[in-house]
């Protein structure tokens, strides 16, 4: 099951900046072999399930080793069976209706 | 590790009533012995990290088996490592504050 | 425009415990003679579109001002035309389901 | 108060496919006069509370218009009064800290 998964974490206890545990999930996606894409507001991920949801854990378990003792994560996901859609395929069907002004 | 998660399933191309999916939900929960919450807008289980994530993956599953073929869900978790919170923990020390005035 | 919301607040800055917050926002729904449902993960409200997202703003400001730099929050929301449905209609529309065996 | 929030319309009972709402979402934020940024699983918009919201209030308002009974909405959203920062700020500060190699 091929899942799309968009993550924002959020770690409580250590100030205001987020950016050092964000940049570290970067790394744990990119070691998984996850393609990612970094917005204003997450990463979205996309892969076989247990690899995705394996690579949240493991964001999970770096960022507490990090020194955060709690986190508050918010994640989208999405499955289908009816066809194959990246995560580029989702963003590309919105621009192309847009080009043709809708 | 544990882990408190919220969950909300939004089951596409079925129409717009999507209360069969959430039961089959609080199913997989009750089949996986998980403790869980249903409230308006989720439902809010938890537990091990590897027994919890199981049951979501196991709820898309199911919602897929019961014909939806694309759906799209938002999970809130949190994972801590200062103390132990149950979400009987979360709302009473809320309770609390509200009984003494605040 | 009726909208079922629920709320999920989380201050940064100001160390792991969140509940005076949380607390701080049920005071504001009151006072907006909103109702609303406290549960594990957040609290949903229902009402009129501008009130409930009135109210929203308002947590927001009041948690500024008890102090918190940053906050950083999860809504859901949900609007329909097709019929009216309160939050206690959603609950009980699952648990009759469970009820009848599924 | 400024804030960023990032959008998530979810339109049930019109079928699988979503993207031509999510299309009459950018037009209502160009009209509006908000900086937006479309990613794979959601737009990122930001600028004074009121404008914003009054956005995502005119998005489900244009969605019922174009037919679909119901909306199921994800919003992720973060004010501050610390410091000033845009969407494109927080992208930067996570990429240049994975440019040092963290």
């Amino acid at each position: 099951m091929i899942v799309i998964l968009d993550l924002c974490v959020v770690p409580l206890g250590v100030g205001v900046s987020v950016s050092k545990y964000v940049a570290a999930c970067q790394v744990v996606f990119k070691d998984a072999g996850l393609s990612s894409h970094l917005h204003p507001y997450g990463t979205t991920i996309e892969g076989e399930w247990d690899s995705v949801l394996g690579a949240v854990k493991r964001c999970h378990e770096v960022i507490h080793e990090m020194g955060a003792p709690r986190i508050s994560t918010t994640i989208k996901l999405g499955t289908r069976t009816d066809r194959q859609q990246t995560m580029a395929d989702k963003v590309r069907s919105v621009e192309d209706l847009l080009a043709e002004g809708m």
